[in-house]
């Protein structure tokens, strides 16, 4: 049943709203999606919106019953709100007419086994959120295993990044690790363990990309820990020849993907 | 001489502010830039702000200095402003401390040749600042000749691009083209000239990359248009063998320049 509400009071719609700070989401486990695209994304690999909202202004596109059909079915609340109910919980003018809740599915490093793929990543305290969703997309888009977080990440669950993975936050696993749960699990990586280092002597085209290879990339503002740093059995850079001194992470992550998968 | 300006009134801070808007910009052919590192990556590559506007309390670093003697010296005008103007220009708060002005240099596809470097590359109607600064910032940290932007794009002088390209916006040659002008061009280019379409049959590795090298890379929802396409002497296809069939421009067009660099 399609529940209508018109009271920003309603007590799902402040759940929604505090569905903007990490602590509501690590509480809860849950995580906003904008967007009929995402959602229609997100159904299209197996997952349905707890919550469905849309405003009573949205276009009824059949992808909208769709998504309203399958959140039903799954159990899940769906939700007619007005356009200023919509503004508030998408916090923004303009707001895409549909958004959704999902379950947060993370991973434990223990849960994955590297050899299931050839290529994975891992990041150690990413902390621009455009910059993980953009990850998370390019490591969708060449098929690796899973993007490990190492250490104090971004949230892989913000709005912002959820937005730039564009869809493919529901295609891979993403993983969380403390720094010492990492290293106390290295040994498992039997591959090439890859790390990207300003000062690395090799370039990245040079590297032996052992299965399964693991990519380690470091912080935007300063690279891999020397602790982290030190569990690689390559350090490699990618070569620059110009003024600029360092690349973007989200381009320096996409290219290490595409040269370890030899794609 | 140093001016202290207390009153958001004030004739220059009005325009300081009105630059956030393109048409301001592009009728002055100015530009913002915020931040103490970035104007010290301007002055080290020969350019001196126009105006430097720094806040009362901002540190007297030795850096800063150096910018206003830099902009002194270059009969450019230095302001001293509160922090409610700091903020109102940058037009947030806890704004960086120091911004200035710098004149917008761009070229036209006349003003280059392409013999001059190994690879450019051409975006089509760009249209996410970050992707286009994080692309400038990428072609300079390889070296490569230029960007050429293609038809209505981004304008790269916004202060999201200036910020996204990390001071390699005084780095290279930025061309502005239309449509048009990039098609009666085309005949300069006399090495290859390749397109990136989702269409493609060769994958972006087994491509000809005969100097000098035009990569052309289209908007971030549809691609090349077909009429820039039809002046590819080469598509090409970064592979995708996950669900996601796209991504980001800017990672896109990164694996592209290593690609054809042979980085």
């Amino acid at each position: 049943m399609i529940k209508q509400i018109t009271s920003l009071t309603n007590q799902t719609i402040k759940d929604l709203r505090a569905l903007h700070m990490r602590k509501e989401r690590e509480a809860t486990q849950q995580f906003l999606a904008e967007g009929l695209k995402i959602i229609i994304d997100a159904l299209d690999q197996g997952f349905a919106p707890q919550i469905l909202v849309y405003g009573k202004d949205a276009d009824h596109h059949p992808l909208l019953e769709r998504a309203i059909d399958a959140t039903l079915k799954a159990n899940g609340q769906v939700l007619e709100v007005t356009r200023e109910i919509l503004e508030k919980v998408a916090r923004k003018e303009n707001p895409q007419m549909v958004l959704a809740v999902f379950p947060q599915l993370t991973k434990r490093l223990s849960d994955i086994d590297p050899k299931t793929n050839d290529v994975w990543v891992a990041l150690e305290q990413v902390r621009d959120p455009g910059n993980l969703g953009t990850i998370i997309r390019t490591a969708d888009a060449a098929a690796i295993g899973g993007v490990i977080l190492i250490g104090d990440c971004v949230d892989p669950f913000s709005v912002e990044t959820v937005r730039a993975t564009m869809g493919s936050i529901f295609a891979l696993p993403i993983v969380k690790c403390t720094r010492e749960e990492f290293i106390a699990d290295r040994a498992r990586w039997t591959g090439s363990v890859v790390g990207t280092l300003l000062t690395a002597q090799h370039d990245h085209r040079s590297a032996p990309y052992r299965r399964p290879t693991l990519i380690l990339m470091g912080t935007e503002q300063s690279g891999l820990t020397p602790d982290i740093a030190a569990t690689c059995d390559t350090h490699v850079k990618i070569p620059m020849r110009g003024r600029a001194d360092s690349l973007n992470l989200s381009v320096a992550t996409g290219i290490m993907i595409y040269a370890a998968s030899g794609l």
